[in-house]
């Protein structure tokens, strides 16, 4: 995009861009994809909100760069993040030039506050016992991330005012990531089939044929994720800027379905899971020397009850606790609601061509691809 | 059912069970239905259990009594409840007798045991502030509820040893209990309905078609349900004994709605709520002197934010916090697994009579229905 | 209805109405309930069509009645009907007062013309072989119905231009015929079960546990309509007039769910039913002396080849056939297209009451329901 | 699979079978893949059939060559093949060698007939006006394909007696055919989109914001089938016999979605195409002399009313007339029956490795994946 945008307005930007870029490969940082803001009254564009804070902005031009005011939602992985690159919300009108604003900046900078979101069960990971977590090792954060009159200079800024590349910015930027769920989520939602499997093994109940028709129809659902992923990447193509650009339309199919299936699989992991997914005793009352012998003795089934105890905070996690967050709310909003990708579907639709093909079907146009010779 | 094992087996079981059912009903006490064993491997009836005990059973008969083991899964409510009300899991083979056993005792008998249950989320409850709760005043909870050697008095046994009537037994109290679910998790829905409307208000996102169309099929769904569980009772009808029974095959395609609706209802009130509700900073961070007044400025929408953050935060408490115990896994399994549903309807309709309609409609056999002169 | 236009109108449509009604029963006449006009563009109301006989109206007031034009499409059963009772197409202005008409005539009456509706394979009927058409000895017609200029006596006419009650009629006819579907398609979905179970004995395939599975699937959708109908009927109540209204909203639940179910247990009937649904021979060809013994060696399954080929063509005729028409296509548009139920929920929630609710659990407005002493 | 079979068993199939192809692509022929046997009862295997025709196979070897017997039946576009390839229908047991008989026949063979299915509405192609018809110039046919004796000589036959490959080469065959729908059924379902697309314009509805989203949501499960169909392939990869095969996993996810989603777009499609679909006067109405006019004046819409006649006979001819059986039924059956590909997704997926996934992250297992250093 910053190529484009050159090659129309006579900027620099994609060479500043590209030393960012290998300022961030050789030095192997991680960068986060600053994008959502915090949109005030949804029904009002950046220009018209009461506050213009809600969509972050510049608020002063000086010689050296920008400073910029503003706050960014939902910002995954923020916290263990070197680099933020930050991004517009959406499609801008041609004077609302001052949201029009992409930079970089170091997760340290001046004027930078971060306000940690609060996860489902996140005060687990401060108890002793960690088996209640579910996943042991792994977690993530949401980081609410205002820019509170931070200075940008000027070779890290990579768009200024061009409000007619602001809509092409944000559907690129979305559209990957959107195909990037194609693999995120899927790898999730594989360690949810294998928790499945293995609760069913523990509880005695893997050989019935529901539980096992059930399992292929997660497999099922979360192939289908994989294969619209990999269809991004298979029908994507070079741009005139050297990089690839995946299919947009796919993406937006991709992210659509990721809006669904996981609610689906979370669902059906929770039949096969059985209700002590919810009614478990503490990891405490596992090890209390009075109760815990009885509470044992009464969650053993086919297999050890530290197993299914463990598991079962597995399935917790990721269908209600910390890790829900990312897999079911996050394949819901991130990368856009739902219903962006639907604008997008709408739009990338060539319509009039199917029509075309389906009057010349009927009889209503006349059909010149045949030659009955 | 006592009145038909009395019919059967000329005990008197009828009598003592009204006899509780009036001391219950004048004193106004809490019962709590308990039936859902330990259950330990899936695949072996309680007969063949490794642990006998993992079924609840009798394990000593007496002049004046019985004494019983075991341990009851999920009991919702047992916490507060002055009474329990003990059945057995299952249908049950002839030699599995000592399974077969059905009595009554205070919840403050000797040897009873309870392990309070985790719920998601729950240790919010402990937090000073009680906005991050989401539903201020109420909650449940399930526990486990260990039988340690209980003695029951034999005016409080109720069944003990029949056999034969432990699948009627089993079959109407899931009957009741898959009905009632038509009322309870529709009230639940109707309140998630309304944050929904709510929260879509204060976002300025609820004049959106996608958002009202989004809102209708909540109600759709959850209205489906309610209609239901009217048509169980509608179809009901008075029995021998006198009291009334839901039509057991409508009480079952009920319970089997509500292991679907409220999980779809749930997906579509987290696209319609927002991101926030699983980023949103804690209570702590709003009432916060430095950092508070940036976080409701900037989680301010077209309404106050405080109703923001609260709606946010009833909307996470039933869709993946403690409600959700109760809105989502519970419609799953509470009264039974969705398989159990299906074994159900599967017994209860009449295939042969349907078969034989389109037998004669397709002229196979002979149509006797009509008459055409 | 009449009772309420009278009642605010002074006319005495009531009484009218009534008579005509026993005149009805006492003769046991089939009355054709008559809406559907052909309205012209869906974007335009009555009164903007370019063709004022989009929508029936009345084009000339008489001393001894009316005289109407206008065609109503789709009309079940037109042909077998003694009687036809018209009624407006849907809410009307206060300036389309020559289109808020409703009436009686006999179908014969003088200026009504028929034509009959195609159906998929209709021409089966005519074959000498029945055994294609599937359903032997049944099936139904749409008509479209054409006014051209029919004269109506003053005592059949029961609404002239009273455009305020347009809403009110149409909303209840739409709601009994919606919850008329509880009932009719329904049993219709019966015979289609018992079809598939039919057809997966015959095969062979009737206890493989996917089979069987699909067919619990399908009572499971089919009762679901069923407890919708029961629903709206037991939540009906006596109106003034001294009639019987179903429950509206539920009403519109039931039509919804017809609109959606009997697709999907038309989808899995063809999973059981086998290829041969759309691959089978001709009746002919299995009447053939040379190729017909062939025929049958080929199509012989677990039982007789002709109970395939028969109970495969009832199969086609419900889900794709003649059938098909009242079985599906029926279901989606009948009393109306699903987008007219929507609308009707919309309008007969009450969401303000669930915000309430909502706003009370999570602390933003006060719960005075609450009393803790 | 020739070539693994040479391998294993010494024999020179695979030259063949590349001679014959060198043939076929020389002389441009057009080859049925031949599989689906008639099969009799479900529940037994070929050799435990009653008649053992039920599954064709070898009834005689000869010198040059062998004869075989039997019938596969809904062979699509058979009648318009030049050569037919028979493949066996299914895995065989070591004994039933007799069945496990692969070979090129030329349709014209000695020995072969042909019984032409019936299709939903086929005879309307032989009634004069041909707008009935709804796909003006298109069709095609399943045939029922019977061998009575045929001879077939030694260089034709690719496989005789290798029970131990019928597997092979029934996944594979089955493979490609699955990920084919990937395409062709898309293909169809632009056609259904443009067509609900124009009959919205036709009708004044398409600006309606229900009718828009139920576009998108008809595109959005067609470019998820095509989406499948792209990944099957760019996943695939060159085998040892220098063909590429597609990747079978992708390939039964894809085709598992075609049984589902076609169904989907049709009933949305009977929905936005409104209920003139079932209930059309005849083509020979619109033309006839006194009726016509009338017909056409109260089938007009916001556009000329013989487009809305043809479109909305091409929609009722791929929803429920001959175009159904290609785009509905034979997404059902085509290439094996839903369950089919269950049990193929339930083979080729690694359970296991997803389960080890599961126990390392909840501390079952070690997890050395992770170094904390
Ligand atoms: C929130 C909550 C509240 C509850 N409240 C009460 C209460 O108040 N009183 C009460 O008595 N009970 C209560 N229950 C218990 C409820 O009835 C059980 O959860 C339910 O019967 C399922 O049993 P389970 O949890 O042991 O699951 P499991 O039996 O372990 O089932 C897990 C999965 O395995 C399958 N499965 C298990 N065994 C077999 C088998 N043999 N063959 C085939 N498939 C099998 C099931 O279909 C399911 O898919 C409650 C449960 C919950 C979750
Ligand atoms: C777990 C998680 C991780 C995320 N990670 C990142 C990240 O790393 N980087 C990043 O930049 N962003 C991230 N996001 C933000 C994500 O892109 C947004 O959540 C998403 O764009 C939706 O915005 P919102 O949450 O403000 O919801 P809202 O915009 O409030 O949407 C709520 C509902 O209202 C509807 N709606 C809103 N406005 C309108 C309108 N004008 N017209 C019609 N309907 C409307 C929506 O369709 C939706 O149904 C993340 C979000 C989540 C939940
Ligand atoms: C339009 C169309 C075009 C086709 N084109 C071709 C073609 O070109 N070439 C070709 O070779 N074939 C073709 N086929 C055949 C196709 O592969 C078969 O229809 C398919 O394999 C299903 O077999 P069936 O029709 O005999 O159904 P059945 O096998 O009778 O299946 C009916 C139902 O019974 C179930 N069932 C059957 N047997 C069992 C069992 N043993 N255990 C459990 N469940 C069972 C099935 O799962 C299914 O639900 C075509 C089919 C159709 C409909
Ligand atoms: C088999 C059958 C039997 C019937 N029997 C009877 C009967 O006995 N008596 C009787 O009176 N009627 C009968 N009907 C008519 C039925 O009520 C209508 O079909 C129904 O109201 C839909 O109208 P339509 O068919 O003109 O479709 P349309 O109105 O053309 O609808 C097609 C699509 O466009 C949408 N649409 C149309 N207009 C608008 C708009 N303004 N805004 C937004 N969306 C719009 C619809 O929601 C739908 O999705 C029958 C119909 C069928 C199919
Ligand atoms: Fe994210
Ligand atoms: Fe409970
Ligand atoms: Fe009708
Ligand atoms: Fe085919």
């Amino acid at each position: 995009t910053t190529f484009e945008m050159d090659a129309k307005h006579g900027t620099d930007y994609h060479e500043r861009f590209k030393k960012f870029l290998i300022y961030v490969q050789q030095n192997d940082l991680v960068v986060d994809g600053c994008m959502t803001d915090a949109r005030g009254d949804r029904s009002k564009s950046p220009g018209q909100q009461p506050d213009p804070d809600a969509y972050l902005h510049v608020v002063e031009k000086r010689e050296d760069g920008i400073v910029v005011r503003g706050c960014k939602l939902h910002q995954t992985g923020m916290i263990n993040s070197h680099e933020i690159l930050v991004m517009p919300n959406n499609a801008l009108k041609e004077d609302e030039q001052e949201w029009a604003v992409c930079f970089a900046v170091p997760t340290d900078a001046p004027g930078m506050l971060y306000v940690y979101g609060r996860q489902s069960c996140d005060t687990r990971k401060l108890e002793d016992n960690k088996i209640d977590v579910g996943n042991i090792n792994f977690g993530g954060q949401e980081v609410m991330t205002i820019f509170n009159n931070v200075f940008v200079p000027w070779e890290r800024v990579f768009m200024n005012g061009e409000t007619d590349f602001s809509t092409t910015l944000v559907e690129r930027f979305a559209g990957y990531h959107r195909q990037s769920y194609g693999g995120c989520k899927v790898g999730t939602g594989d360690t949810l089939i294998g928790a499945v499997k293995a609760i069913t093994d523990y509880n005695g109940a893997s050989k019935a044929s529901h539980v096992k028709d059930k399992i292929v129809e997660m497999c099922h659902l979360n192939e289908t994720l994989f294969a619209c992923g990999i269809a991004c990447s298979a029908a994507g193509r070079k741009t005139a800027a050297g990089n690839y650009l995946i299919d947009l339309l796919l993406a937006n199919i991709c992210k659509q379905n990721v809006t669904r299936f996981p609610y689906e699989i979370a669902r059906i992991a929770q039949d096969l899971a059985g209700g002590l997914l919810v009614t478990q005793p503490s990891a405490q009352d596992y090890d209390n020397p009075e109760i815990g012998p009885l509470v044992k003795k009464y969650t053993q089934a086919a297999d050890d009850s530290e197993k299914r105890q463990r598991m079962l905070r597995y399935i917790e996690n990721l269908t209600m606790g910390c890790g829900a967050v990312g897999y079911l709310t996050e394949s819901m909003h991130g990368a856009g609601s739902p219903q962006a990708q639907r604008i997008m579907i709408s739009r990338l639709i060539d319509l009039q061509h199917r029509k075309d093909l389906a009057e010349k079907l009927c009889g209503i146009q006349e059909n010149h691809d045949i030659d009955w010779k």
